[in-house]
This record gives C-alpha cells, sequence and structure tokens, in this order.
C-alpha cells in the first residue's frame, strides 16, 4: 500500500526493494515518535475544527493504542507497505474508518518525518548526554583514586615531563565538558517544531503551529515553512558533529590505553577476561575493546563528512536522498552508546602500575625541574635552559625526585581542579 | 635562530624550509595575540615573584611597543627565526637584556601557541558573527520587500506547491540562526584559557593561572594541564564544524541562485556588472560569483574532515602535527566572511521576476489547494486526494489562483514570522 | 568456542557482543572463500610435508563438503562461535577428528581472513566490471538512437551552445572507460596472495607460498609477510577508490536525469511505473530511482574517506580496527551493482522530447555558430565575437538553424566517436 | 583585460579579486603547457585552413618565444590581466597583431585549460613516480643491509613474534609497487586530449583533433566533447587517489619511524641534526621531520574528500567551481614530492639498534616458535598451541633463540624476497 499511489500505477518489484531499501528498519525506531507526532496535530485538528473534537477524539484514542503496540514491541510495518507514515494511517482506517483518512489534511510525509526525526534525535541527545555523564563520573573517580601515581608525560611521543594518572583520567573528563557544548547547541537545534510545513512550502488549512509546538513540548518553531523542511538533513548534520566530538574523545583514549598497555610501555593492565587472545600466539591479551572503540568512533568521525556529501550542491526543497541520512546516523548513535558504555566498564577495572618513574630511562623527564631550580636561585630561563642543556650533552645530568614534586598551579600534577571541571561539568548540562 | 637550539647542532636548511613550510605566513595573523599573551603572562609573572615588578612592567612596556608595531604592519619574522614567539622574545632581548630571557619562565610555545589560537579563533567567530548579522539582516530585508512575489515550490526538483519570495529568503535567514548555535558552542570552546600548561604537565613554577584568564578575559580556564594541550587542534575542529555549517548555508543558497538564474527557471537576475562572460559566447552572463561561494564553502565544508584526518589515532601529547591546522583553518576563516560578504553584494541588487506563476506549466502546484478545498467541503482528505488526482490523470483539472491564496498559519506564504525569526537571532547572539 | 580460549578465562557478554558486532554478516560472504583458501593452504600443508598426503587429502575432502553446503545455503555461523574461521575448524574437528586440528598450522586468522578478502574483492570487482559493462553497451545503443536529437548545452547552468542526445549519452559510456582503468589497478592489488604471511611476521615452517599463489590462482604473491599483512585495509581503499569513481559518474547521470526530468527542463520523462508519487500532491511523478542512485554513489564516494580514518596513524602490523573494513564495504558493492542495474532498467525507458532547440529562449545557443560564421568570411575570430557580442546587447541576435548544424570534428555532434569509445572500453577490459 | 569583456559592462574590483582568487599562482605552474597546447592548436589549425599556413608559423614563433620567456623565468600574468590563457594571447595580439586574434578559433578556455592541466598531471604523475623509485631503491637497500637485525612484531601493539629490519623496510618498498599501479591508471586517464572538445560540445570548425593528440603526444582522445569537459575534476580527483595512496604508505611509515624512536621502544634513532628540540626542555630530540611527513601526508589523504564535495551533485557541462581543483591540488603535490625526498634524506641516515631481542621482556615473541617445534614433533597444532599456553599461564615459558632462526619460506625474515619485489616494481613502472 501507498499513501499516493493512484488507478492504474504499478511499481516494479525491482524499484520498490531499491527505493524502500533498509528504511524500514529505521523507520521502527521512529514508530513512538510518529505516532506522538500524529497525537499532537490530530488534537490541534480538531481544535482548528479542521475534524470535529469527537474525530480528534476517537483518533487519539486509536493512536494511543497504537502506541501501546509500540512498546510492548507488538508493532510492525507489514511487508506491502511502505513506511511507517502509511503503517500507522492503514491500521487508523481500518480501526476507525473514515476518522483515519482525515489525519493526514495539512500534512505531508515531509514534515511528519521531520518531526519524527527531530523527537527521536532530541531523544538520543539526552540519552548520548546521560551516558557521557557516567563516564565523565567515572573519570574523575578515577583521576581522585590515582592522583599520586606518576606517570611518564610525552611530546613528539618523546619522554618530556612528568604528568600523572590524576592528571590523565582528569584530562578526558574535561574534554567531556568542550563535547557537551556542542551537544547542546544540537540539543537546541533538534528541539524545534517543523511540523506543519507541509511538503516544505505550508499549507492553506488554518493549522495552530504554536499548539503543536507545545504539545510537542519544543523549545520553539521552525517557523518558516521552507527552512523547516531544510532542516531534514541539517539536524542529523549537526547532532553528527556533536557526536563525532565526543568519539574523537573516545578514540584518544582508547589510542592512549592500546599505548600503555603495550608491554614497552606497560603503564596499565586489564584483567584477563577484559582482553582477547590470538589464533597462534598462546601468550597474547590484546586490547580488542579499546580498538573497536577507536575504530567505531573513528567510523562516527566520518559521518558528518558523509551526511554532506549527501546534501551538498543539492537546491532547496525535498528530495529523497534525504531518506538515507537515516541509514548513516542512526545506527552510529547506538555503537556511540556502546563506546561510552564500554570504555567505563574497561576503565573501571583498570590496573595501574606503580612507581613507575623510578626506571632509569625516565631521568629526563626532570631536565625543567633542574632548569626550574636554576631559576629559583635567579639565573634568567633562557640562561638556565642552556646550562642543563649541557650538563645532558655531557652526560653529567641528574636529578633527585625522590623529595616529591612540587606542582601546585591550577592544573597540574599538585592541584587537579577536578572540583572545577566538575563544575563546568554541571552548568553545560543545565544548557539541555 | 631557534630557541632550543644548543652547542654543536645544526639543522640542514632543508630540514629547516620543510619543516617551517608556510607557518610564519600564519604567525604573523597570530602575532598580536601572541603579545597580548606575553603581557599577561609576564603581569603575571611579576606578580607571582618569578620576575620582579620593576622587570615585569619593563617587559610589558616593550611588549606594548611591539603590538603597535604589529599594529602599523612595521613587525615581521626576520628569515631565520623560526616562529613568532622566538621573534618576540629575540626583540625584547635585543631591547630589554636579561629581561627579555626571564619571560618564558613557566611557559612552552605549547601552551603559548594555544592561548594565541584561541585568542585569534574567539576573535574570529566574533568577526564572522557580524558578517553572518549583516547577511540575515539583508535577507529579512528582501524577505519583507518580495513578500508578495510568488514563486513555484519545488519537492523531487518536480513542480509541488506555490511558494514566494518572502519565503524563499526567509528561510535562509533562519538557517543562519541555527548555524549560530554552533557558532556560539564553538565560542564557548574557544573562550578558555590553556596558558600556563607548559607543555602539556603543567610546571613546578607557582603560577597563577585565574589571573591570566582574567587579564585574557577568557570565560574559564582549560583547568587540566593535560587537557589544556589536547584543546590544540580540537578547538580548530569545533569551530570548523560552525564554520562549516554556515558555509552549508551559503553553499544552498548559491546553488538555489545559480538554479534560479538558469534560463529555463529565470526566476532572478542580476546587473550585467555582477556577472561574467566567456571566451567564447558573446553572450553569456555567467553566475561565477555565486559558483564560486558555492565552490569556496564547499571546501570549507571539507575542513573538518581534514582536521579529523589531521589528528584521529594521535595519543595524547603534542605532535608538530598540530603545527598544519593553522594552514588549513586560517585562510578558510578569510573565505568565509569574503563569501558572507559576497552573497550580501549579491542579494542586495538581486532582480525579481514577476508573475511567475501565470505561466501554464505550473498549474498543478495548485493541486493540494484543490484537494484542501475540498476537505474544506467535508469529505475526507484521502479522498479528496484520489478525486484531484484523477482529474489530473485525464487531464481535465483546472484552478484558478487569480483570487490569491489564504496562506495564514505561522510561516506560511501569507504569514512568513520574520519576527520570531528575527527574535530568535537575537537570542542565540546573546550566547556570544 | 573461541580459537584462542585458554583455561581459566571466560570473556563477558557485554564484551563478546560488542566485539563482534555485525562481523558474522559478513564472514558469511566470506565463507567460500575461506574454503576455497583452506583447501590451498591444506593441498600445500600436505606436499611439504606438515601433513601426510592421506591427512591432506581428506582435509581436502571435507573442506569441498562444507563449500557445498555454503552454495546450497546450508551453512552458517553458529551463535557460540566467533567467527567463519573459527566455524570451519569446528566443523573440521567435528567431522575428521585430529586432521582438523592441524590444518592451522603456519597459518594465523590474519593471513586467513587477508586472503579471504583478496579472493571476495577479485571477484566483486570482476562482478561490478560485467554491471558496468551492461550499462556501457546500454549507453552507446542509447546514444547512436537518439544521435539526431539535438539538446541544449549548459556551461555554469547558463544556455551555451548546441548539444545532443548522443553527446549525452556517449559521455557517460565514455566516463565509465576511465573509471575501468582505476578498477583494474584495483584488480592488480586485490590478485595477490598474502596467504602464508601468518600474523604478519611469517613462520618458522617451510611454508611453499608459491604454491599456494598458484592454487588460488593469483596473479602473484603479496612478497613481504609484513607487507602481505598491510594489505589488510589497503585493498579495500584501493578498491574504494575505483568504485568511487564509478559512483561519480552514476551520480552526475542521475543528478542530470533529476534537472532534465524537471518541468523547467522538461528534457526527458519516463513510464509512470518508474516514478513515484507524494502523499499530498496528486499531480507529483518523482524520479526517486535517479534521487536514490545519485544519494547511494554519494554514500559510495564516502567510504574512501571512512576507510582512510579507520587506517591512518596507526603503526604497521593487525590491529582488531581492521575488522570493520568489511561491514564499511561490503554493503556499498551490493548497492553499486543495484544502481548500475537500475540504472540501466530506466535509462532503457527513457523517453525523449522532440525538437527541444525550437524554442527561443535556446536561440542564443547558436552564438558561437554565428561567430565561427563570420570567421570563415575571414574575419579574426575574436572580432568576430564582438560584432555577435553587440549584436545580441542590442537585441537583434538571429540564427537560422534549421538548415542544420555541420560539426564534424572527433567528438562533435555530428562525429561521436562511439566506435572509438566502445574500442578503449574493450582495451580496458583486457587489462582484467 | 578579460577576454570576454563586451562593450558598457564593468566588474567591480570586489568581484575580480573574489573570483580571481589565488588562481594566477597555479596559472603560472601551467604556462608552459598552455603554450604547448596553443603550439599544437595553431599548427593543426594551419594545417585545416583556419588559419593561413604563413600564419600559423608566425604565431608558432611567437608561441615559442613566450615558452622561452616561461623557462627564463621572465613571464608573469599582468595584474590586470584574469589568467595565463588571456596573458598569452594578449602578448600574442601585441607581438603579431591580428593573427593573435585568430589562435581561439575552434577553442574555449575550457578545454583550453583542460588540456593544460592534463599535460602538467602527466608529467607530475611523472615526476612523483621518480620520487618513489628513489625511495623505492633506498628502502630495499636499508632491508637488505639490515636483513639480519631482529625486531619486534606487534600485532595489536602487543609483542607477537620476531620480525627484522629486513621485513620492515622490504615491506614499505613492496606498498610503493601497489601505489604505483594507481599511479599508472592515473597517468593512463591524464594521458588523454581533451583539445577540441571547445566549451564542452565542441565546434563547427573542421578541427583535427587526432592530429593535435599526435602532436602533444598524448596516448589517445578524450573523444566526446561533453565528456571531455567532464574530466576537469575527475583527472584531479583520480590523480589525488593515487598520490592519497603513497601518501599513506609515508605517513604509515613516519608513524613506525615516531614510535620507534620513542625511547620506551629505541629501536632506530638520527643524528642530531635530522632532529629538533624544544624551547622550554633542553633534552629533547625531537622526531619533527617524521611527525611533519606523516601530517602532510594526511592532508594530501583528505583531498580526494575535498575534490568530492566540489564536484557532486554538479550536473553536467563546465562550472567555474571547477577553477579550485587547482589551489586543492597542485600545492599538495609539491608536498608530495617533499615528503617523498625528505623521507629518503632520513632513513638514508637511519641508526639501527642492536640485538634488540636479548631483552627479557620480548620472550614472548618466541611462544609460535616453541608451538611449532611441537608441531614438528607430531602434535597437532591446536593441541600443541594449548600446552604452550599452559606454560606461559604458569610462568614457565622459556625459548633459546641463540640458535636462531630458521625461517625459511617466501617473504619471511630468513627469505625476503626482495629481488622479487624489485621486478614487480618494475613492472609496474612500465605501464607508464
Amino acid at each position: 500500500m501507498k499513501l499516493w499511489q493512484k488507478e492504474n500505477t504499478s511499481v516494479s518489484k525491482l524499484i520498490e526493494s531499491f527505493t524502500v531499501g533498509r528504511d524500514k528498519e529505521f523507520d521502527q525506531l521512529l514508530a513512538q515518535y510518529d505516532v506522538q507526532g500524529s497525537i499532537a496535530h490530530v488534537t490541534m485538528l480538531g481544535e482548528v475544527g479542521l475534524m470535529t473534537q469527537d474525530e480528534a477524539a476517537t483518533a487519539v484514542l486509536a493512536l494511543k493504542a497504537i502506541a501501546e503496540e509500540i512498546h510492548q514491541g507488538t508493532f510492525s510495518i507489514q511487508p506491502d507497505v511502505e513506511d511507517v507514515h502509511s503503517q500507522v494511517e492503514l491500521l487508523l482506517t481500518e480501526r476507525i474508518g473514515d476518522i483515519g483518512k482525515k489525519i493526514h489534511s495539512g500534512r505531508s510525509r515531509n514534515d511528519q518525518v521531520a518531526v519524527d526525526i527531530k523527537l527521536y534525535l532530541r531523544q538520543e541527545i539526552l540519552n548520548v548526554k546521560d551516558a557521557v555523564q557516567e563516564l565523565f563520573n567515572l573519570l574523575i573517580t578515577q583521576s581522585e583514586k590515582y592522583k599520586d601515581h606518576l606517570l611518564p608525560g610525552y611530546t613528539h611521543l618523546q619522554i618530556a615531563m612528568p604528568s600523572s594518572f590524576g592528571l590523565w583520567f582528569g584530562a578526558y573528563a574535561e574534554s567531556l565538558v568542550d563535547d557537551l557544548e556542542l551537544a547542546a547547541a544540537a540539543y537546541a537545534v533538534a528541539n524545534k517544531n517543523p511540523l506543519g510545513s507541509g511538503a516544505g512550502y505550508g499549507s492553506s488549512f488554518p493549522l495552530n503551529r504554536t499548539r503543536t509546538t507545545e504539545l510537542l513540548q519544543f523549545g520553539s518553531l521552525n517557523h518558516n515553512s521552507v527552512y523547516a523542511q531544510m532542516t531534514r538533513g541539517k539536524t542529523e548534520k549537526i547532532t553528527a558533529f556533536a557526536f563525532s566530538s565526543i568519539a574523537a574523545t573516545l578514540s584518544k583514549l582508547a589510542m592512549d590505553c592500546c599505548i600503555y598497555m603495550n608491554q614497552n610501555f606497560g603503564f596499565i593492565s586489564f584483567p584477563n577476561e577484559l582482553t582477547t587472545g590470538s589464533s597462534i600466539m598462546p601468550h597474547k591479551k590484546n586490547p580488542d575493546v579499546f580498538e573497536l572503540i577507536r575504530a567505531k568512533c573513528n567510523r562516527i568521525q566520518s559521518i558528518p563528512n558523509e551526511l554532506t556529501l549527501l546534501l551538498n550542491n543539492l537546491p532547496s526543497g525535498y528530495h529523497r536522498d534525504l531518506q538515507l541520512t537515516k541509514e548513516i546516523l542512526f545506527p552510529a548513535i547506538e555503537e556511540l552508546k556502546a563506546c561510552l558504555q564500554l570504555m567505563g566498564v574497561m576503565l573501571e577495572q583498570v590496573q595501574v602500575k606503580e612507581n613507575l618513574l623510578a626506571d632509569e630511562k625516565y631521568k629526563y623527564l626532570f631536565s625543567v625541574e633542574a632548569v626550574n631550580e636554576l631559576v629559583n636561585k635567579g639565573i634568567p630561563f633562557r640562561q638556565a635552559y642552556q646550562e642543563v642543556g649541557n650538563q645532558i650533552e655531557k652526560g653529567v645530568f641528574q636529578f633527585d625526585f625522590s623529595k616529591g614534586l612540587a606542582h601546585t598551579h591550577e592544573g597540574s600534577i599538585g592541584n587537579l581542579g577536578n572540583d572545577a571541571i566538575r563544575k563546568a561539568f554541571n552548568q553545560v548540562v543545565k544548557k539541555f
């Protein structure tokens, strides 16, 4: 059944299978939002007189029944039905007759799917935000727990200066703060109502779009009908920017973990049950979870570009191309949530190697400490730098760090600033 | 001169030219911010006792003199000097002797360039925001001016429903509102102080990072020193996301203009002096400005991915790779501002064709109007749709639109909602 | 069951589901090639004495039985089995006991999956080449059929010079010639044998890699074992480059079709059953198939970059990240073949509008003809150009094209060169 | 001066600066090819009678003088001249009067720049191929020189099996073989003549395109005029695919070097003059050259996507957007050649650490050797694997590798196969 099927036309099976593709899979994810949107639309139609109040009430009741079926998992799109919108309209027509045929007044599938996607993304951005928050909490916890465990710091992958596990965990916590700034922007963009924009040019019906905005609890309208249509694809892309930023944080953290687990570094390890083996080398304990977090997050980072390639150079107005944003973005959202979860599962059980810096190979980590000591004695920095440099060249450099390191400024080894970071996190969360 | 040059080492010319590349070009853009950062750093060093108050005052004065030279255009990086940071330190040392050698205490070029880039991007995001605002104002003006000029609306590039120039201009104005949400997020990310994070692991000096944050009027600190370093590349990428979103709006608008200028459409035209000709076809009036806005904005949309390719799979800690973010992003900012300006120059002079919909080929634009009329007479929507569909199939469809169109809902032809759009714009602007 | 499972370890369900992901779906596609590779490996093991000849013969027989099951569609990877390699080894061990446990000698899953992917891609490149050839033939047929139907040619989307359907169809045929150059290069890269490279560092067993190369009919070996491992991901990316080039041709052709079907152009149309309708506008005949070819081919064009993001900045040696190349590339190959097929289905039924250029709006198409006539009378080109330009400016330009156009050079309207194009196509095909 | 400037039109400075952009920089690179193309065009015009033989001879002479000026470095595009094509035509008109005005007969700037770019890319592909060959030779030399130096091999960045510097260098040599397959395909695509296709629709002049093909020593024509125009952008993209593949090899090699130079690995080092220092840490010897090769090559890998974004969804026919392919691709070619050169400069001086595997931490590298010894004693592989695995679990695994490793198969430590790799390289080189 197709909503637009007229007499005397038939579309070949081949074309149908090509055009529908995997779309129904993703429409299933939209089903609850589709019904939610229809309830708002029908309620409004009843209020403005495009249906009677009785018709609207009947339709709302029938829609709520379908919502319950979706919740119970008994709703599905029949093989010969084109999409979720058609399936819902079909069920209504079967159940409440002519009233079902009235609900599409003042609406097109274009604004219908646009509102579905907005509702879906709005919710998923919140879900991702919650998963980010859980990981954030763990990272702060681990930062505090391991704040006294020193770690070599590298620049150019060369031994540089002393760092600590406290700094390392805390850095990734703070990274999530900035990532959420983008997610909050995506939330603001998703939290606007395109319903009532029809096929992208509005309608001659006296719709009350402010009312559906209120019923769907959107922050505001996508006012202009042409723009409301333009948000298809654009909302997905902006959401992808935000998720890509979170993914970049996870990917980098996963890369660090892979390197730190490498035997030449040997900074961290994990219980056997969190690592995997080899079909040929019996000694292997591989960091597959981190490698796959890295890889999946690198895929997620490719999505903004994939969506751009889909959308760019298309003139305004709906194009069928937009259907594919679902299959590009929706599975990635599930992957991102899984990556956030698994990163937490792993890091909760991390085993940190103690007393790392005692190894002779790390002694040059302290060259700046030595320079600073000279500066504290009144030697200009650039001159102190030369002096220590010459000691190193001649192979006579030594530094006794057993007396400990006194790093005290904001964000240094001895003063991690985790409270300030948590405060910043909470401020961004308020933007949602 | 290299800050790190020790006795007995020399770096071959070949390597120097390869590693420096085009970097000095972009360092020149950072010069004023580098000095600004140094003034804050030195002031703080004086306050915490790492320089005397007198030394600090002398250094600040000398730095202000350099700032003036930058402003006058007389500052440049000498051929044998590695970068802007070295050039400034060299000038200071020449002018104020040993005091110049003290200013690098508690600082690395890593946090120095990080703060330069933050200050530069923060300013450029504001500059872009202002250019967006100018274009926004013009689009709203044109939307109001041409609100009664109807335009065919297309879906699938097929004639669909009546639209208007009012809707069309207004749509792009509203698009800029959502684009600025991302720019505001980028501003929030850029508006944080990395100074004092040193090479990415802080310092044993008792720096006061809160003080430099205040002096540089940053919104807050990048607290964690390891994270402060991680913002290199990440800040650029988030800024690129935001600019890419603006570029997508411009690119789509430019594509619309190219199509509307095409003779088969013929919806808009421009004075001769805004079009260009052909070396072989004497009749041509080509829309080169729009084509180049489209093309340049498509390039800008490639930048987030280019930065991702540069950054991904690098472990934490500074890598020299980061140097290239400047040559990727900085020229694109200039291009984006030029595209925003030129779009305004063009659209200010647009000539809109009148009475477009009178052409017979557009009659099916009104099929939904006809359906809606039947619905208003009480026929269920789906049945009315079938009826009009049959008229069209039989070739008997007619619709008299001389009586005008009565589209009244929010965001429709007759109710553009430009006031609400302007209000939304102003609200986003407040986030900067 | 995991090949590497040791005593006392268990991997949590959560991690298993995360790490396996969708991989088994794609392993199913590799199953036939996995068995093919194992037959070659076992045959060789028998020959070099790592198995007895009898053991090898028994194993080959059992593998052939599995191959038949795959062919019949009765083979599948059991829920508790990790991958196709483990499933095959498990079946063998169940059926032929200890001999099954011997077949993994001198092999790792790393070179096993590498050879599977090479065999799979080699075959799929040939399949795509065949589908390209079918479309090529159709395009040449249509070019010949419509060679006398003129078409406006555009530059800058502005009316430029006369073109023809013959030229238009022929252009896309010739585009496929260049696309196949890349596909032939990808074929050469895929047609090399990585088997015997083990986990990427070879083996202490006296394997005969030249023999398996011969048995699997590869063009040559990936000689160096470290490089053989590096071809994972790289082969996929090079194949993606080639397919991306074909996709670009299809996407551009689809865009042309969408524009030519637009009512303002109206150059081509299709039978109703090849177009789709709207849920709201009863008059619509939408070009959804072309829009989806465009969109799917734009997605395919994103794959080289997605693979690059997965692979770049990874040091040499296997990483689990590589698993994801399958889910990135394999579905895209099916999509590409479908797009090639559907493009043929559509273009076979294209309806071409006659006598297009008689429309007054196209008269300036002939401005260069007029210039050339003056040149033929001896006026220098640049002067003739000025003269015709002035006629156009003054609105007095006329050109009578009823006498026909005499374009005679290679590749022009009157001399399409389709024979030469076909010859070039056949030459590229020989490279496979 | 603009070739298309008519009476009464002026183009504002702003628009001119926006549309010309950086184009003249790159046109300067095309100048020699532009003249070469013009010489062929004019020679042909003389032969087919569109100029007299005398006129053609005069024009050719004048063009050769310009070619010499380009060679001497005295040619430049004047500030008020639009592009290289206009500059050459201007010089001719100044020097040989009316004859200069005739040379543009049967040509458009569209096919003129297309042929320039083909000639330029054809040459640059050869230049890159030569630079690849030099690096290939060095890699093979180093592979042979260090074939007995063992190296730990990693999978999942975990210690895996013994490798060697011989294998490592040889792997990258072989990688270049596959890369050149793509470069040869790009060469085949670039080596076709678009001249004579005019603005993309051919011409009514009796041009002899076969003749210019011969004069310019192209392999064949781009036959179809519409397709000839389509090769703009497409040729650049295919070339970018090929260069991207070489860049991926360099980037991975550079990443390996950065890791091997890291003190935790410490596998290789370089003379001081090839490393760089830090402004704050006096002990640093940073691998900046490798980091910048990696970064620059990652940028190069972004170019296919950038070009795709520029080109996709544009209908057929020239668009001004194409101008930007020059500024995207041309500088990257210079960067790629520099990266190839610098990689050679560095690796020529590499210092390899001896006797690496004696370190206790590498003992599990030999677990597969131990398994294989058991297999050689007749134990089935899977059982031997379990046995060694249990030894490792219990901490009793030992392996004495002082007796040496006997890896003998093709492409293994003891049998690098460099001769076969060199042979394969030479075969690909023959395709150019």
